[in-house]
């Protein structure tokens, strides 16, 4: 399959054969592979050098459960590092069926003009954006799909006020199977890339086009069956049908590790409050067009995601997911599901990242902007980001500018990103993760609080965050969710056994590890071509002196564990 | 002489031998030497770890004319590499009699308490900062030096407004000989680290201490002689006299370096109402208490200060020097030499620098927040500093800050810190400088202004801006006035000599090169153990694409020169 190449400055659209080494990636190794060897590490993240990528992942575009997800990437304006964020929703799916192997935008308009692209399997067409700029995401997204006379099968990745404006906290969102804006590729970014390219939407419209071809259809289908049968046996896949990931609030809070008023405590006491079993409640209760088991991508078992209503019944925002109820939840010292799901509404509204806007609104508290708890005050406070106040500016930045301006050193971030909603001195394993993953802090990229380990022991958390980094970024690379994997670690074969299905390749049982491998080395080669080194593999350093209660912990693992993490790669 | 160490969360002051590596090293050579055997490289420049240190030249303490200058170092919140920053007034002087080789203030009050520290001959006293808490440098000396009954020789180094909130364009101003907090230390947060180490401010009265001791009295005094001749006969310390450093506003303008609008233009049309000659006659004409020809320095031949009145021809700033004209006058499109005059006054009394703040209020008009040439405009903006609002605290922090923050991609600073006042397109030498320095972008550290080459040329760049760095940090590590240069150039045998007399060592001709060069080394080493690379050894990449009129220069020296610059080193 060939890459689309979209010059934003000569608004023209090429496709070319997709280099040989560009073949064997997708998703997140592809983004790692692309940025090295087609952008200046030093570019400027918003110049005109930059390259926005969407890759999906090497098994998408079959409606594989759970396995269509689309890896967004670029140079990050946020860490100044190689970045990709990924996302659920219709774009991986579509854009495969399409035909490209991934797109690259390049370039940016020398006149300030906005633009929407829109790819069908016929042509590639721009049209001016004005009709939708300054727009959120979700009336963007509702004109845009009726303006392009959208099929079911179209997809829509957009940005709102956030990436039009460059903030640094900007995502790009991409519809869900209701068309909803609300799966954003968040982290890091890469909406205000996409800004800075003029371009506010890409739809993309594959019907009429066949499906993927695959190499050996038989041991495809095999494995396909055996992979979803192990998905729906795992206990964990019911789990997040009932309640979602919010389930993860009550088990962070008995491990500690919770986020509560900017990081201060790692227990709330008001955590049964903002819980699955309490969010799954406030949605059955009203009645109305909430709905609990909600899936983000035609074909998904798992159905992890949510429709939350607001009091009259009417959808809020969707989903309400785990990271974001901790971060705007009880990071904020904020009790009201209500009100977190209207903070998760504006922030996608804006096409922003609710991890680091909610890490952000913590900081602002603790600079004595607002008081914790003070629902309606967090909720001025992101208003100001739709006047585009400074200060409203500022926050749309996230948490590390925040805290960098307003004065506050206890800010949680490391290399410019805010850390997740597992507090590092808690889960250490996951703080390693934050530390060491060439992405910035991000549970995604390793998540440590399902290793069987004692998660305050500094001295065994290494070899755990590396194999959990190792295996979510090759699940990445394959554009796996992360709960599919719950399926894939019981069935491991199948993976090697899709692709040999897929493409034909010979690949060795161990492809998985040896994807993620190869991904998080081609992002550390980027990584120190940009300038970074192990001094900026570091947990902020007040989270090593601060203890944090209940387990009056600190992040103590050894800065000789991290800087040999991947003293081999 | 020994070290004196201030610990402010113990509030206790002892002394302690000199370490035989520091005896060697005073000024900036020292700062880098005692931030790399004292300061972890990845410690939180506003956190305990980082160490705010106050080293006099190697030279200082004898009244020699333009050479007791005083290094105030520390990990910069602003560049989070090595700073040193340099001022003249009374500190360096009273701090040699003192008969301390350098000051180190250590870790912070765990309370948020404010101290100010006295020292004398007999002791060293802490007491309560508060009656002078959140009071500009102006008010706050005057009060002080009045708490204290100062004498003539007492020094000052103080905090304004900007350093204790932290804002990372702060600076430690230092009072010149009429007790006025002029003198600033300026560039690279060294107030904010001032600040977060909760002293407002030092007092050193020296008075009843004996002259520091001479090894050979007869070989210091002779090169002393020698020296200010040489200094005297310089037909630069007569125009300095007459001009001030003003005089360069023309020459810039001639060479079409001089910052205008953002540094989108090199030449300015108004230049010749900001120049040297209209900065005297408007001082002259008031006949007040203006001067021209006013020394910093007790003992200084050059006196290339200056007292700007009002139009009622009391005091309002001094000095008002090029740097600052430029970047408050033509960059802002400011022609008024009394609204650069004001902007200049109220950055000393917020204790801020001049260069970053003037390249702040540039990126702010470049993002629409007001329009060049509107002087009160931009002192409205300096307001919102003193008013603390969020606008206020971002300009603050500097001009990367603020255009990272205001999403303006013409933001002219590296590794953090703003561009003076020689458009590198235009002197590609100082570009050269500005990239390579481990201070940052800064002129001081390496200005090439006044080499013979063509300054357009791109290709003999290196060396020129090697030898200027070279030099400058051998000055800084003396304590010599980047003016005194001028006599020393002319007499480079007694800086030999004149370390001989003070010290009684065997130093080689070359002692200032060498002194340089490792200063530059351990500069290096900090920061590479900070996390820099060659990646931030980069002048901002729109300065490398965006032509800069008259000359339509962009800043094109190769990467490779910026490379191997210091690749010895």
């Amino acid at each position: 399959m060939p890459i689309l190449r979209i010059n934003m400055r000569t608004r023209t659209a090429t496709t070319e054969p997709t280099p040989l080494a560009w073949q064997t990636l997708g998703g997140r190794g592809l983004v790692a592979r692309i940025l090295l060897d087609r952008v200046p590490a030093t570019a400027d993240p918003l110049g005109p050098r930059n390259v926005l990528i969407f890759a999906p992942g090497l098994l998408a575009g079959h409606r594989l459960s759970s396995v269509d997800r689309i890896s967004v990437g670029g140079k990050s304006p946020l860490t100044h590092g190689v970045k990709e964020a990924n996302a659920g929703g219709r774009t991986g799916w579509a854009i495969a069926r399409l035909g490209y192997h991934a797109i690259l935008v390049e370039d940016q308009p020398d006149d300030g003009s906005w633009w929407v692209v829109h790819a069908s399997p016929d042509r590639v067409t721009f049209e001016p954006a004005d009709p939708w700029l300054g727009l959120g995401t979700y009336e963007a997204a509702e004109r845009l799909l009726d303006h392009y006379g959208a099929s079911s099968q179209t997809a829509l990745a957009l940005i709102g006020p956030a990436g039009e404006r460059g903030l640094r906290a900007a995502g790009v969102a991409h519809i869900d199977q209701d068309g909803v804006p609300s799966r954003m590729a968040a982290r890091g970014g890469l909406g205000a890339v996409m800004g800075s390219k003029g371009l506010k939407a890409l739809v993309f419209e594959p019907a009429g086009r066949a499906p993927l071809p695959l190499a050996d259809p038989q041991t495809f289908r095999q494995a396909r069956k055996t992979y979803l049968r192990a998905l729906l046996d795992h206990p964990q896949t019911k789990i997040y049908e009932t309640y979602g990931t919010a389930a993860m609030v009550q088990m962070c809070n008995r491990l500690g590790g919770l986020p509560t008023r900017n990081f201060s405590q790692g227990q709330f006491e008001h955590a049964e409050r903002i819980s699955g079993e309490a969010l799954r409640q406030h949605i059955l209760q009203r009645d109305g067009q909430g709905a609990t088991a909600h899936a983000c991508m035609a074909g998904c078992s798992i159905r992890c995601s949510n429709i939350v209503p607001d009091p009259q019944g009417k959808p809020l925002v969707s989903p309400l997911e785990y990271e974001t109820i901790a971060l705007m939840g009880s990071n904020l010292g904020i009790d009201d599901l209500d009100a977190i799901a209207r903070l998760n509404a504006y922030a996608n509204d804006l096409g922003l990242d609710t991890i680091d806007l909610g890490a952000a609104l913590g900081v602002a508290a603790e600079a004595g902007l607002w008081r914790f708890g003070q629902a309606n005050r967090a909720l001025a406070l992101v208003q100001q980001i739709y006047d585009d106040t400074p200060l409203g500016r500022l926050l749309g930045h996230g948490a590390a500018q925040t805290g960098r301006v307003l004065g506050v050193r206890r800010t949680p971030a490391v290399k410019g990103q805010a850390i997740s909603a597992y507090d590092p001195r808690a889960i250490k394993g996951t703080g390693v993760t934050y530390a060491t993953s060439p992405q910035g802090a991000d549970h995604t990229a390793g998540l440590t609080i399902r290793a069987r380990v004692d998660h305050l022991d500094p001295t065994v958390q290494g070899p755990v965050s590396r194999k959990a980094q190792i295996l979510m970024a090759g699940y990445d690379t394959l554009g796996v969710c992360i709960f599919a994997a719950f399926g894939f670690a019981r069935a491991p074969e199948t993976i090697p056994q899709l692709l040999r299905g897929r493409y034909g390749w010979e690949v060795p049982e161990d492809v998985l590890e040896r994807l993620g491998l190869e991904t998080i080395r081609l992002e550390r080669a980027f990584n120190r071509a940009a300038g970074f080194t192990r001094a900026h593999d570091r947990i902020p350093e007040w989270m090593t002196q601060e203890p944090l209660p209940p387990h009056n912990s600190v992040f103590d693992v050894p800065d000789e564990v991290l800087d040999s993490l991947w003293a081999d790669v």
